[in-house]
């Protein structure tokens, strides 16, 4: 296998993109990240995204992205694993780098959510669950995570107000991120108070709808070494993990078990530990989403995530600054484009081209996105390459 | 890259399944093929189907699937390019076995068509086509397949008498194969007398809506010759290109460019040319599309496609028989499932195990499976392996 590097990265604002359309909300970001590597042309592309089909009733978005963004015939592949599927994509361009088939390869993702009405965007997005076990019995996202959150409050003693100090952390973080959706400053007494969803999560417990989209450009180490005008990162780690798709099949309801799996695969890899790192972004669709994630990753002993928000362990300036771009919290979620996005974020932190949310000294990072309840996780790990100018 | 082979291959009986769930449908086929590989693990899965979305409701295939088949957490991707996802579903697994990422991988594909009305069934497979530039002006497949087949016939006296011709032959075919949705002889009568659909296209010009699933069973060379009770069949060549999307974007729309174009390095992979080919398995989804692919893939020369079912070239016995299976004309088209089928029917072919539709000493196969109106296309090279016990 050859080695593989980031040469480049682009993202645009997220939100809601009402005058915008699909396609060009993701050549915007495809085009940004293109440029920013400084390349002519790319060999291959993989564009990951939800529910083409649902949202805006368009499949075949390798075919029409690939010419839209006028470089047909070069191969453009479509991978989906709900809200995974930006980091499957990424992980698909890895192996292709890697086995030699391709040498410069776009990885995005985009999804289009704010098309549709509230019922139907619910509807799209309960397609990652398992719709015969679980959404026929009326369940939807935010249920099955307070189930979730309920379990790991009984078992361990997590408190409410933990749960809220985790949106206060990444709306703070997302503060100095100029694309996120929601840049403002969230107190634990406003989430608290928020309009209740499904107990014990509250509105500003859950990532928001949105309209967005993410690329990054790869190819193998030593071509980037030669090639790119950007600091290469390398890609130390990549793994891929399943678990029970439905919640109530799994030995333990507070524990995500496909990303212990990814992060052990990805540790390994990597060859370091969880202290090795510098940063990690992570898939906080809700509140205890980032604490269950962090437990799995090893970051804190399990149980323990609750307090890792509020203790400034996982804040800027702390131990192991979790989120930094601000979460899907702050940033926002579009579901197809999250894993690139965090992969962005990690390549910007890795070069020392973050500004004012830049993490000191940093020289690991990993990302972690999952699809549904966890029943799919992705995990990379990205070391700043030696050997180049800074 | 690793040298890649296939060492089992499994599909179920095609056709309106009602009483079987897309989960179920899937598994059998899944079943079959580890069964038939003699493993008794994979390492890793993919799957295409085109739009679980809207066709079950159901995305996230990658992790629901590795759960039913018990083999979590084994990594499972979901790959969508319309039509040719169960094509490009195979091209990724060849790529992870190649690249070292994994060794024993499930390559599969399913699609349950049949749970929606006939209208939701083409607004679907509509979404493989341009939605903005071409659905919003009414038109779906047949319609834009009907273009295209009045574009050969005006340009090169192609005759609706051929056009029926392609689906005389491939019906006479599908009669040998037992799990086909419609083993039944048509005449180029009963074609040319069936119910018009868009003009020059009738029903039995058009290719069926289909419940079905397919799958194979990849590893290295090396391992398929040590291991497998089967004699392996070598990935010779893997190739995918893109078009432009939308039909009247394209120079020329009685060529296929993104089947050429796909074909043309997978010739050079393999190291090849199509007089080596003993058969072909190609993306007949309506007869005009069989003309056209013989014609990209150099079995023909330009224009000349059109003689070749009623001349007995492309038949059983004929010089190059195209779709020995069936095609999708016979066989039927849940189109997710379309490419891994083919290349089961080649992988049969090849190992001598095809029984009464047995290819005479067949050493070279391709199947060409493509999305949309030839959108995107993969074509894949299969060479019976030296050394093997016959």
């Amino acid at each position: 296998m050859r080695e593989v590097a980031v040469i480049g990265v682009g993202m645009n604002k997220w939100g809601e993109l009402w005058e915008k359309s699909h396609r060009r909300i993701w050549t915007e970001a495809a085009l940004a990240a293109v440029d920013d590597a400084g390349v002519d042309r790319v060999d291959a592309m993989y564009v990951g995204c939800m529910s083409g089909g649902l949202f805006v009733g368009q499949e075949h978005l390798g075919a029409l992205l690939a010419d839209e963004l006028g470089m047909g015939p070069i191969p453009g592949t479509r991978v989906e694993s709900a809200c995974a599927s930006g980091g499957l994509a990424f992980r698909q361009a890895v192996l292709a780098v890697a086995a030699g088939a391709h040498d410069i390869v776009l990885a995005s993702g985009v999804e289009k959510m704010t098309d549709v009405d509230g019922g139907a965007a619910t509807y799209a997005l309960s397609t990652a669950a398992d719709q015969e076990y679980e959404c026929y019995q009326g369940i939807t996202f935010p249920g099955l995570y307070a189930m979730m959150a309920r379990v790991h409050m009984e078992r361990y003693g997590t408190t409410r107000r933990q749960l809220a100090d985790v949106a206060v952390k990444n709306h703070a973080h997302g503060l100095l991120n100029e694309l996120a959706q929601f840049r403002m400053k969230v107190t634990a007494e406003q989430v608290m108070g928020s309009a209740a969803v499904a107990d014990p999560l509250r509105l500003l417990d859950c990532s928001p709808i949105t309209d967005g989209a993410a690329a990054v450009v790869l190819c193998p180490l030593e071509m980037a070494r030669k090639l790119s005008k950007q600091p290469p990162v390398r890609v130390a780690a990549s793994a891929h993990a399943t678990d029970r798709i439905a919640l109530h099949e799994r030995d333990d309801m507070a524990d995500l078990a496909s990303t212990r799996h990814a992060a052990a695969l990805a540790y390994k890899q990597a060859g370091i530990t969880p202290k090795d790192l510098s940063f990690c972004e992570v898939h906080d669709c809700f509140t205890i989403a980032e604490i269950l994630v962090i437990e799995a990753l090893g970051l804190t002993a399990r149980g323990k995530g609750g307090a890792a928000a509020g203790s400034g362990l996982t804040a800027q300036g702390g131990k192991i600054p979790v989120n930094p771009s601000g979460g899907l919290k702050s940033k926002g979620h579009p579901v197809g484009a999250t894993g690139i996005a965090q992969i962005r974020e990690a390549v910007l932190q890795l070069r020392g081209e973050a500004g004012k949310r830049q993490v000191p000294k940093a020289r690991w990072g990993l990302t972690q996105n999952m699809g549904g309840t966890g029943a799919s996780t992705v995990v990379h790990i990205f070391e700043r390459a030696e050997g180049r100018k800074r």
